[in-house]
Parts: structure tokens; sequence; C-alpha cells
């Protein structure tokens, strides 16, 4: 008997997840490591005693919930995804690939199917970065990217470090983080994107992710007041992050569609109503499908810095503190997917994913790949953000699917 | 014999007061309300003692030091300015005018000098509106033009509201905040701009002020992924304040020389880097010479506004909070200052002021004047703000003629 999931209770599962956190348009603040997040993961673990899973979490919280083989010496087949969400998150980013993974694990549960492999579903810490940068955090410690202590010592603009917030909150597991020799990954996620709906897609196989970079720029002027201060004297730090913003705006514009470009965050010193600011700090990204064209981009971004900072007078430093991509995911697993979709009778298209997950992180560690069903209207990082019952309930069973044919 | 300021005392009482809440580029923060401004208030009040002076309070922390004159009940001279400053000040700003109002009460006392008219120094509180706005606060309650109750609610950017800062910070006077009959009202201050110096002025006189206006704005756009949201469906809010901030500046340049325009303070959400921000605050004001221009400058504002919302489909909330002036200081307080520099062999300028001050406030009540000493290299809000001691010397001692004369 083949293993079928249960679209009621992985749709029942979704929303009970995101009523963890709710915002008031309907969709779910979780930062990680927040107690919102703790409550999620405290849900997860609850949902998993029935399935007599062994629960392992490393030091950087990322949780392990595994499932024995007839072969417990075999790599497992591992899969998930991510629990915490962006301040204004929606239901399904993260949380339909951790609990797409769970029903898998309780279809098997109910199917009596044992598999040969050991199975393991995986939640990642701190994928959206939202609250300490970078993201991906809790895999790229796991795949030794980013060393442990440093990850600790990250804080967020409170100045909790990750260390602290890994204490408050009880997530702080006994494990080094480091690859569990897995016989390969697979993450199902929504696409985030308009292009599965556009297209009628049912199912996305993601046959890589672009490359994207990742830069802290500090803008630093010259104090002086908002009054007398004629302007031939100022050298506002705010006003040069402002044409910083909009020369990135114009690099994306110049780059689409395989190309995109954001200026998301800020911070501004004095911030006095009756000041001139003098240090601006801003983050920024430049990503493209074409790595080249990402560092063309990159160098775009860097003269226009070069000719603000000159005609205003004041000093940029740029940080390019992290990177990611391009990954290509492993063709022969891609293949599986798309197998498994069409013996189902979906409609399957190849896509590149423009953000970062986790699967990039994991892609050089053991072969790997992602799925991903339709984003209604393309909207993400939203309240509005949203995927129909059936949507979900198709990427669920083919990832179901491939595990069993994975695991044997 | 007339009464002559001691110009050692008063610079060394310059550098004491710099010296609560130094900052390690040599300049002074002290918040309205801090641990800082109510250390400074102490180091006032305790050399105040040896002269004799009565001291009252109000609510909003409004300090009246007062100088019994041989008539009581003649309306007092009254005299002063400010001790808070902006995160990044200097020593000067606020500091001098009160300072030199001590300073002249020294020298009376040290000349057995009784005037016929009661004197008053005061210290208005947070007159520079950085931690609270608006700015002139505590001269604005005290001239009605902010109802205390208002005021007392104001909350700084950490959520703690004036009233709590008053009480945590032991400044919250028995008086009821209002005009106390004085016969007239003297500030010193430095100039904070480039004239004096360029010109060889030693005493500005003050003939008014320009009329500003301050704006608290709100951009709502739309919360989206940095990395797959495509730019045509992107409602980026801070993008969308970015060409907000460079239209103010566009318009404080066509408004040069007497007119002016900043953008200072900005509030980003979700300020997260995987997220384009869907809701930015941002504060900016205009100030022209001619109140007229002043309103042509908002209109601009307005359409530049209208324009960028419309083009990127976001929300632009325009809250018109607080403006001042312009005021026309008094004529004959004015003739008498000059008539006192020029008494001295100082050289003497006209000039108006770009940036509000407490006595835009206090000019409805009673005849107003105000004096300013020159600023090196126009330098102001700024660790490197200096006039020379030969500078406050001279404004102090023409301060002083002036109260000696007024005050008979």
């Amino acid at each position: 008997m083949t293993p079928t999931i249960n679209a009621d209770r992985l749709w029942q599962s979704i929303m009970d997840i995101a009523a963890i956190g709710p915002t008031p348009e309907g969709g779910s603040c979780r930062l990680a490591l927040s107690p919102e997040d703790k409550a999620a993961r405290a849900l997860l673990l609850n949902w998993c005693r029935p399935l007599n899973l062994h629960f392992e979490q490393d030091a950087i919280g990322n949780m392990f919930l595994r499932r024995e083989g007839r072969e417990p010496a075999a790599g497992a087949v591992a899969f998930g995804s991510h629990l915490d969400t962006v301040p204004t998150g929606g239901r399904f980013d993260g949380v339909f690939g951790v609990l797409a993974g769970l029903e898998a694990m309780r279809a098997l549960e109910d199917a009596g199917h044992a598999t040969r492999a050991p199975l393991e579903l995986v939640n990642w810490t701190n994928e959206e970065g939202s609250r300490f940068a970078p993201a991906m955090m809790g895999s790229r410690v796991f795949a030794n990217t980013v060393p442990l202590e440093r990850a600790l010592a990250i804080a967020d603009d409170a100045g909790v470090t990750v260390g602290q917030a890994l204490r408050d909150s009880g997530q702080a597991g006994p494990l080094t983080p480091s690859p569990r020799g897995w016989a390969c990954w697979l993450e199902a996620h929504i696409e985030q994107g308009p292009v599965m709906e556009a297209e009628g897609a049912d199912i996305g196989i993601v046959t890589g992710t672009v490359h994207a970079r990742y830069f802290q720029l500090t803008v630093t002027g010259e104090p002086s007041h908002v009054g007398p201060t004629t302007m031939d004297r100022r050298h506002d730090s705010l006003a040069a992050a402002a044409e910083i913003i909009l020369a990135v705006e114009r690099i994306a514009w110049g780059a689409e569609p395989r190309g995109r470009a954001s200026a998301s965050w800020i911070s501004n010193f004095t911030n006095a109503r009756g000041n001139v600011a003098n240090i601006t700090r801003l983050h920024c990204d430049v990503r493209h499908e074409d790595a080249a064209q990402a560092a063309v981009m990159e160098q775009a971004l860097r003269t226009a810095i070069t000719d603000i900072a000159g005609r205003r007078g004041v000093l940029v430093a740029i940080d390019p503190y992290a990177m990611f991509g391009p990954v290509a995911f492993d063709a022969a697993l891609g293949a599986l997917l798309r197998d498994k979709a069409t013996a189902r009778q979906l409609a399957v298209r190849d896509l590149i994913a423009a953000a970062g997950h986790d699967s990039v992180l994991i892609a050089p560690l053991c072969p790997s790949a992602m799925l991903f069903v339709p984003s209604v209207g393309g909207i993400t990082h939203n309240p509005r953000e949203y995927s129909t019952p059936e949507q979900v309930a198709r990427g669920a069973q083919v990832l179901l699917d491939a595990v069993v044919e994975l695991a044997g």
C-alpha cells in the first residue's frame, strides 16, 4: 500500500503553527529564538511524540527528529525547512516544508510503513535572518561555513546575542553542529513568486538558486544643525544613503528579470530632528541567476557609491559580509521529484530560486533538491501569503513519494 | 562702577558644564531630562547658591533663578537659554546663553550692584527636541502654545514619556507653567552659522527668525521578499522615503540662501534584511526668512510626495505637527543691544536666525531680543562647535550692560 498524506491534517497543522505569533492582518510573527519560535518548536515536538521519533538538537538550536530504518547504519533521508518567520510573515514560508515533512512521517506511521534507511525531519534555526544576520544561520553553522562561536556572538538590534537567545529559549542543544552523514536532503517550500501560478504548474522542481551578495554599508558624514547650516557645508549621511537606496533600485530594474537588488534595513544617527544625520548604516543585496552578472551588479553598486561619496564628501565603508549560491541542486534527485509529480498527474515546471534557502548550505554536503508549490499572487513575507490546501497537499504527497523511494 | 564680567570664570563654567556628558570627540551629549541634563542643572543650582537667588521650577522643568530688585513688584528683566544638547552636541549651543546670564548675576554680585527691577535667569527644558519632539518644548508650554498635559504625554523613541522623565530626573517642579510678568527677555546665543565670522562681526543683533514648518511623514507600502519579488510588484516604503529625502534636499538647494530644508529622522519597518520595507516614517522641515516662501516650499514638498506616492503605489500621510516664526524681535531692545555693543567698540551686524530658539516663544509675551556671538567655521550641533573665550566674553558683557540699563 502506498502511504498517502492526510490533506486535512496537514492543513490544520499549518493553521495551528500560524496561530503562534499571530499578526492582526492574519499572518505570523515568529522571529528566530523568540518566545513564539520556542512555542512553535514545542508544538512540533508534541506532535512528534506519538511517532516515536528520536529528538536531537545541536548547539545552534537546529532540531533533528529521526525515524529509525531497518538498516540503522544507512545514511538518513533528511528533509525539512524552518519555523521562524520575518516580522510580517505569512503562514507558509518555511512552515510548509517542516509540516510536509511531519505529514510524511505521520503518513508512514499510519500505513505501518518501515523504510530501509532512517529518516530525519529537520527544523533549521534562524533561516530568515530578520532578528540575527545573516540568514540561514542554523544551516550555515551546521555546514561549517560560519563557525559556531562567531554565530553565537552575533547580536540583534537590541543587543541580545544568539547565544543568549538560545539559552533564554532553551534551544541550545548538546550536539556540536556538523554534517550527519545523510544520504540526501529534500526541502519542500512555497515558490514565493508568481511564475508557477501564471503557468498553471502544480509542482516546481528547483534546479538551483541565484547567486546573492549581501552588503552592510556605513555612511559617515558630519553632524550639523538643520537650521543655520547652509546646504553647501553639509555632509548629510542620510541623504547620501537615500541616493544609495535609489542606486540599488536602478541596478535592480536593469537586472530584471533574472537579477534583483534591494536596500531593506537602515539605521540612522543621530536620528535627531534638529540634526543633519552623520552616521547612516544600510543593508543591501544584489542577486542574479548568473553569478558573473551579480558581480557586474556589485561593481555598478560600488561605482555608484564612489560617485555619491565623492560628490557629497562622506565616507562609505562597504562590508560584503555574506553571500550564497549559485547552487545547482542534484539532477538525479530533481529527476526523481519530477517523476513522482508526473506519476500523480501533476503539472511540473523547473525553476531557479531567487531567495536563499537552507538547502543552499546543505547541497555541498549531500545530494540535495527542493520542490516548490505555487504562491497565490506571488505574495510572500506578507500576511496575505497563501497557497491552497490542494496545492500544499500535492507538494507534501510528492515529497512523501520521493522519500519512500529514496529510503526503500 | 560699571559691573564687568569675569571672562576666565565664564569660560571655566562653560568648560565645566561641557564635562557633563562628554563625547569622545570633545563635545557633549546631554539629552533633555537625561542623567547628564540633571547633573548640569544641579551644577547650575550649586553655582547660584552664593548669589542668594530664589529658585523656582515649573511642572515642565523650566528653572527660574530670581535676584530681587529694589522694587520687587516691578516686572523682571529675564534672560537665559538651555543646557540640553543634541546627541552630537558641542559645548556652546544653549550653554553659553545660560552661563552668560549666570556670569551677569555673578558680576552684579561682585560689584555689589542692586537693580531696581528683579532679574531672572532661566534654563528652559528640552530646547533641542532631540529626545522628545517638538523642540523648544519648555518655552512652548510656558507660553501656553502646547498644553502641559499634551507635552507630558509625549514619548521618546524608547517609549519613556516627558512626564516620566521629569519625575525620574526630579525636574517636575510645583509651578504651573505660565508667563511671569517679565518686563523683557534677552537671550545670548552662538550664531551657529558662518556669517559673523566671515564679516568680522563681534556681536550679532538678531532682528527676527525664519518661518519653519515641521512634518512627520508615514510612508506605507506592502511587505514582500527581497529575493523573488519582482521590481514591478514592489511597494517599497524605504525606497519611496529615499526619494522624498532627495526631494527635500532639492527644495532646500532651490531656496538657498534665505531658505533651507532637511530630512533628519527615519524609522523603518520591518527593517528586516530579507524584507522589502513596508512602513517608513520620516521627519522633515522647511524654513525660510519669508513665510510666504516657506509655504511655497511646503507646497513643492507636497507635490513631490504626491508624485512619488502615486508612481510607487504607496500611501504617504503628512502630519504638519509644528511650526515656529516668523518672529520679529523687539526693535527697541535690539537698538539697546546695538548701542551697548557699539559703546564697547565692538563690530555689530544684524541677523535673521535660521534655527528655532526659546525666544521665538517668549517674543509674544514681552519685548524680547537675542544677541549672537560668532561660531568658528559656522560649525554647530557638532563636537567641533567653537567660539573663542574673547568672543563669548564680549557677548556676556553686552548682555550684562543691557541688563544693567534695563533693570535700572
